[in-house]
């Protein structure tokens, strides 16, 4: 029979504990075996959640298992549940394969009844800690298991302080009688909305066991996971544990720990505690803690830090944690418990980090011994690089200067620059966010329920809350600004208002006011800023160097003018894998003469406003080569995005009227005939050059020039000439041949030597299907994957956003991820494979090459590098994105061999 | 060595002639082995040809097979080539492997120079007929091979008869001093232009030959080859024969002969000819020519048949023409020549025929014990079949009752009813048909060069020109309807008038003016008359038996109405393959509602407009039910063509406007918002199922209430459900829930049971790789290859009139032909076949169909027999073309593995 419980120190035999116990249950056990003090306890498997969500029952054998795991708990601490004599209290928590903080229910403080709370008071010798915990657990209990409403129970709270004279008075003021008589209203409460509290604390225990399963499945869980792309069947352990108590006076605390600092890397103990508090009240960011170390605490109030108020206790802390990380060799984001100055661990997990952080600890790990270089290189996700090259604000004190103030301060709860406008709700936000705009969330403190509004907006404030609050953790994770626990500040939502009260004044704003955010340093300044570049943490070179050793895909990028040329090259561009020469004609000076080109009525007309082109092509070509300097440029040649040319204003079309000379009737009547119905199907590309090779001819011939004319001055060049949008090994052939022959001319004229290649673009499902064909005339292909994606799913970019978030949405789900952000490997990718080998087969040495905002993304990379391309090409920020990529691609795949064999 | 030359009563050891010889050369070959009379001479092979085009120069060893063969023919008939005293005359013909009529050159009378015209005039005793042969060879050789201008020879000519004071005389009527001294002014003529005539009869033979091998690449038989899709690579042979000569007095005739009537297919010897002329001169259309029977001449001219005014001489033609038909098994089209009294063959060939005639025959054959019912179904051209559906003007005598006269008559050159407005050039009528006119192209003759223009047209009409004249021929092969020779038609290009005189008066009709033509029987009318359905020739049904018994693949068609599926039925249609649902919208009454619906504000609005469109549905489907009696029927739910439905119109604006109770800025707004800028990759297809599935659930809801009203009324039902535009399997799973749960409850609630299938329509090349996936769901794959086409080529089809005519323009050729006419075997076909592979993988019942305009085109159809398809489907009038074309392939199929077994 399947064994659905393990008790913590149970030998369990199974290469990933992980997935049977999930992550915390996995970590206790883990630390058990360590002799890390962490109370007794034990875990109820994914397993067993994954038969109650299949069939609605609870499991066979699983009441069995638990009654038996109890005992033996109950054996081991000497106490019982509901044993009025000596009642033993639990925490039940959920748990997942992936950590998902807060996204699912726990339950605390079970165990109280009448009787037992009773017996509790006795035995804790406090009447008053005992009624706490049972109005602590009934209000617990009444919200997360039997869905009753909170704002019932804190109406009451609120009532029984008004009774005592003092509606503002602190929890831990209410007296022992008062709490008791709430935990009657609390009972009476959940009667007349008729689910009254279990009779019995075996139920409660169950209800609670049950109301975890059931958590797996909350809308706030499944929308987390469709973000994070975590899988949704592997259901959620419980871990059942005996309570310890933070709040049992001022020798009693509960805290939480980052065995680094999270935010910048360093390696320094990190985090917060609350003094005579449940683990509860610090994460839920309601009263804001105080740092663990001196170091970290703002001057003056370093008293008040773990490390000198309790420094035995600090001690052991920082010992343990030091413990778990070396045993881990990964940061570790720890929580722990000091009851009455003993100290429990209650969790242990690798810790979230910016990517600023996760870089300077992957590199300095190896410094230490602690991990080798390969793992330091698969340690950073990719995508988290891109925060690396977020711009930041100046310095402080740089900006004070220059006499602009900040308006308030709080903590750097997530590093980079933000600004946009205030928005004080979530799904305001995501409107806002919706139409365009840059939004900064401004809230008192972040729930769950206002993800969508975080990840659609640039940045978070929040009134309270620490580092390890809500929205510093999720703001991290999501690589937005955030600047926390800002107590300066006042939100109010009735009034719409955000009141700043400092000692330079009082400033109100209101939503749609500008605020800029320096997330890095913890300011808000009214207004906005100018950003400048990132500054790049010095072990991103090391670690990039790394990556570049490891790598066998080569990374290029998509550059059109030679400054974007020079950026890309500082960001480690190999090369140019896709110069649109069409975005060379967006500058207004330029894009007057294209569009008379264009409209011309005829070949010869159209020859003189290419001869107008013409010269500025080739300077920019020569931009680009110089920039370069020898490394590989494939050139695009015209794909005419028609619609973007043409002249729609009444003044646009009279300027090309004057320009061309006719009356602007005909100039409005071409450029209707020339309006298509479904453009990125329409007349483009390759197609433009069958029909108008006259422009195909201007192009090449300005970038024989150019090539010409750098290779005289001693730089080297070579260039690539890629085709657009062919579908037809013939039109391919014809339009090789024009382009072979006037760049020939150029070179013979100038009587110069330079290698250059020919290609095709593959965007075309028939491109792909008839890439042998193709090959014998392409030395290159460069797949356009957002094109092929357009046409492979039948589905415009232009017009998806009308259905496609549909398709994405959590509670449908046929699609896990837009595939114009990640290449879909089963349609999209079996092409791209179909293509690779026939074009392979027919020329062995073809090259291959990618270029599209796939070749950013880092799992499309990777299938990149599985399917034997030779480069990948991406916008300039994207860069290191793809080098990493390609590096933990091919250290996946040594790997994998590596065990084969 | 290769052999270039053979004689005509030569051995030659290959399977198929024809490929060797050319069409031409085989047929004379074969003709002198059966000991019919023939000329003597030699045929030089389309590969020395082939060996000329590539090289430019005569092939090794050609001449001196040419010198030995000339010998031979020299010795044969008892004269020689240049010798004064018996001078030897030749004819140098073309003749590629398919017959190209008029497209290729000819040079006739060579051997003639000063010299030789004395002795011809000697040998001959007729100085006249010498000169006039040599006036001849002059023209035509300065014309083709020299490449002068045709008219200044003409002008020369009309100078002669002017000095001879009859600016009108006929040529025959010229005496032969005037004729000698017009060879002067030739020979002046060429000299002058620096092209002199060449100096020996041996160059003249070579000029010649050359010529023929050149003229394979002339505009005109290149723009031939495109337009019947000949290969371009196969070369033209060269026929070098003995002249005999019909111009020679009374006595002497040529003349051109069918087997059967290529019209009408009766089976009645037909054709024409004329006296004391050379068979150029009967094709030219210069003179009209007299029937070869009495039957088939005009009351009261029966004696200048040549069945009366020659009888032996016709009697030996009509034995010939009968021994040649039962030879080949086929419809022969002789050319032949009487010299005085002596009858020689000049040509047999396959006769071209209008399908009429071809069914007619094929039948007939069968009856006649010439050939199997396999053979006559592969005889008729399937896409020949549509024009035996075309539309007919009703009988003559039915219009006289009703007071319509014809404006003028003709010969009945091709039949079928064409209405339009007249172009009096070639070029013009192009450009108004692409403009979307309908054309009649009338000119006083047609020649090679206005193909296009006849191709354009709907009908053609020629003021000279008899039966077989090349109007005649080209307009029976091209399927338009063509009254050639109407006497009274005079066409005036100066003043671009077009005088009809006849007893009644004179009409003067000008380009523009609308007229109408019955081909059928010869007649013209003025304006537009109304056209009725065609009467179908009686052996049509038994040969479409044949072809039903033959096919393998089932055959349906696509049709939104009661009316259409009773029409299709009629057909032979064995089902609905595509009902487009949202075809049945475009009713004036309905369209209100759907616009209604369409811009309906929220789900509840649109509910209520589709209540109101709900009702026309189901009685939509219960006819077309009721028309099915039982077939299947497959309903494709609802692809949104979007911008088809939109208001446009100020005044649809206001009735949606008023409809919707909102103001007509909201509508222009929401319509505008809707707009998509590439609609047919936009939000349509399923993707509307997703975003607003109440849509679909009506539709189900009106079919399956359909059904359920059938099927009490004891009407069995079939129905099948489409979800078309699909692209991933969950969608598809998604909307198949959808669709069951509805049609289940209908049926249950009306408790019945009723089979029916949902699949999906195949039309995005992702569908075809996800199709295993697919086929999870689908109970049935129908590819909609006009989408696949557009999606897998990346084009629209909307905006490929830019491009695609460059395509596949005769001077590029990156396409033989238009994708969207013929499916294209190697991208979308491998596409189709992978999907059927998966498919069928997955579901090995899965049924597959394709729907569209590929269903009704004959090669791809077969490629739908090749890949196992179970049935094509399309529009009414090419269901005929469908089924023959299914029943060919299978023939084709089992004969190719009986030869391979």
């Amino acid at each position: 029979m399947t064994r659905y419980v393990y008790g913590f120190n149970d030998v369990i035999d199974t290469p990933e504990p992980r997935l049977l116990l999930g992550g915390k249950g996995a970590g206790l056990a883990e630390m058990t075996r360590l002799g890390i003090p962490v109370p007794p306890g034990f875990t109820i498997t994914t397993e067993a959640c994954r038969a109650f969500s299949a069939t609605g029952k609870i499991p066979e054998g699983l009441e069995a298992e638990v009654d038996k795991a109890l005992a033996s708990l109950e054996e081991n601490v000497g106490k019982r549940l509901g044993d009025a004599e000596a009642p033993l209290l639990l925490s039940v928590r959920s748990g997942g394969v992936v950590s998902m903080p807060g996204m699912m229910d726990t339950i605390l403080n079970l165990g109280i009844d009448d009787a037992t709370a009773d017996g509790l008071a006795r035995v804790m010798d406090n009447r008053r800690f005992a009624f706490d915990a049972y109005r602590r657990f009934l209000e617990m209990y009444g919200d997360v298991v039997l869905g009753l409403d909170r704002n019932d129970f804190e109406d009451a709270f609120n009532d029984v302080k008004s009774g005592l004279g003092d509606p503002a008075m602190r929890d831990q003021d209410v007296p022992a009688k008062d709490l008791q008589s709430l935990v009657g209203r609390f009972q009476n409460i959940a009667k007349s909305a008729g689910k009254p509290f279990p009779g019995t604390v075996r139920e409660q225990l169950w209800g609670s066991i049950l109301a975890v399963f059931e958590s797996w499945g909350n809308p706030r869980a499944v929308v987390y996971r469709a973000m994070h792309e975590i899988p949704d069947d592997t259901g959620t352990a419980v871990n059942v544990q005996a309570m310890v108590f933070g709040n049992l006076g001022d020798k009693s605390s509960s805290g939480v720990a980052f065995t680094r600092n999270p935010s910048s890397g360093d390696k320094l103990l990190y985090g917060e505690y609350l003094e005579n508090a449940q683990g509860e009240d610090v994460v839920a960011g309601t009263r804001t803690p105080q740092p663990l170390t001196a170091q970290a605490s703002p001057p003056g109030r370093e008293d008040r830090s773990l490390e000198r108020a309790h420094p035995e206790a600090f001690a052991e802390i920082a010992a343990i944690a030091t413990r778990l990380e070396t045993h881990f060799k990964d940061i570790q984001d720890i929580e722990f418990t000091v009851e009455e100055g003993r100290v429990f661990l209650l969790q242990t997990r690798s810790g979230k980090r910016t990517a600023h952080a996760a870089v300077r600890a992957a590199v300095e790990m190896v410094a230490e011994g602690l991990i080798d270089e390969d793992e330091a290189v698969l340690r950073v996700s990719p995508e988290s690089l891109e925060q690396l090259l977020h711009a930041q604000l100046p310095a402080p004190e740089v900006l004070e200067k220059r006499g602009i103030l900040p308006l308030a301060s709080g903590l750097p709860a997530s590093p980079g620059a933000a600004m946009g406008i205030i928005a004080l709700d979530a799904d305001e936000a995501e409107r806002l966010a919706n139409d365009g705009k840059d939004v900064i969330l401004v809230r008192r403190e972040t729930s769950p329920e206002d993800i969508h509004g975080m990840k659609a907006a640039k940045g978070i404030v929040t009134a309270t809350g620490g580092m390890t609050s809500h929205a510093a953790v999720v703001a991290r994770g999501l690589g937005r600004s955030c600047v926390a626990g800002v107590g300066d500040l006042n939100v109010d939502y009735q009034s719409q208002t955000v009141t700043v009260r400092t000692e330079a004044g009082v400033t109100v704003l209101k939503p749609g006011d500008v605020i800029t955010l320096d997330g890095t340093n913890g300011l808000i300044y009214e207004g906005a800023l100018d950003v400048e570049a990132a500054a790049k943490v010095p072990e991103f070179d090391t670690l990039m160097g790394w990556a570049d050793e490891r790598r066998r895909l080569r990374v290029r990028t998509n550059a059109d003018t030679p400054r974007e040329t020079r950026v890309a090259v500082s960001y480690g561009a190999e090369g140019i894998g896709l110069c649109r020469t069409e975005h060379m004609f967006f500058a207004e000076d330029r894009l007057a003469a294209v569009r008379c080109m264009a409209l011309a009525e005829d070949e010869e007309q159209r020859a003189k406003w290419l001869d107008l082109v013409a010269p500025m092509q080739r300077t920019d070509f020569e931009g680009m080569f110089t920039a370069l300097d020898g490394k590989p440029m494939t050139v695009r040649l015209l794909d005419w995005p028609l619609h973007e040319f043409l002249p729609r204003e009444d003044a646009e079309m009279e300027r090309v009227a004057e320009a061309l000379g006719v009356a602007v009737k005909v100039v409005r009547d071409r450029a209707r005939n020339m309006a298509e119905v479904n453009p990125m199907l329409g007349h483009r590309g390759v197609r433009v050059g069958v029909t108008a090779p006259e422009i195909y001819r201007m192009q090449c011939r300005a970038l024989a020039e150019a090539a010409v004319a750098c290779s005289k001055k001693g730089i080297s060049v070579a260039p690539e000439i890629m085709i657009p949008v062919v579908g037809l090994a013939e039109e391919l052939e014809l339009m090789a041949t024009v382009v072979r022959a006037v760049v020939d001319e150029v070179f013979e004229a100038a009587g110069v030597q330079i290698d250059y290649q020919v290609g095709t673009m593959i965007e075309l499902p028939r491109a792909c299907l008839v890439a042998d064909d193709l090959a014998k005339t392409a030395q290159f292909f460069s797949f356009g994957t957002n094109d092929l994606t357009q046409t492979t799913f039948g589905i415009s970019r232009d017009d998806a956003g009308r259905f496609l978030p549909a398709y994405i949405a959590p509670d449908k789900k046929l699609l896990s991820i837009d595939p114009f952000v990640r290449l879909d490997r089963r349609g999209v990718g079996e092409l791209v494979k179909i293509a690779c080998e026939r074009g392979r087969k027919t020329r062995p040495d073809l090259k291959l090459g990618l270029c599209g905002e796939h070749g950013g993304e880092a799992q499309s990379v990777e299938f990149c590098h599985e399917s034997g391309l030779d480069y990948v090409s991406c916008s300039p920020p994207r860069l290191p994105v793809a080098r990493l990529a390609a590096a933990q691609a091919a250290i996946r795949e040594r790997r994998s061999k590596a065990s084969g064999a």
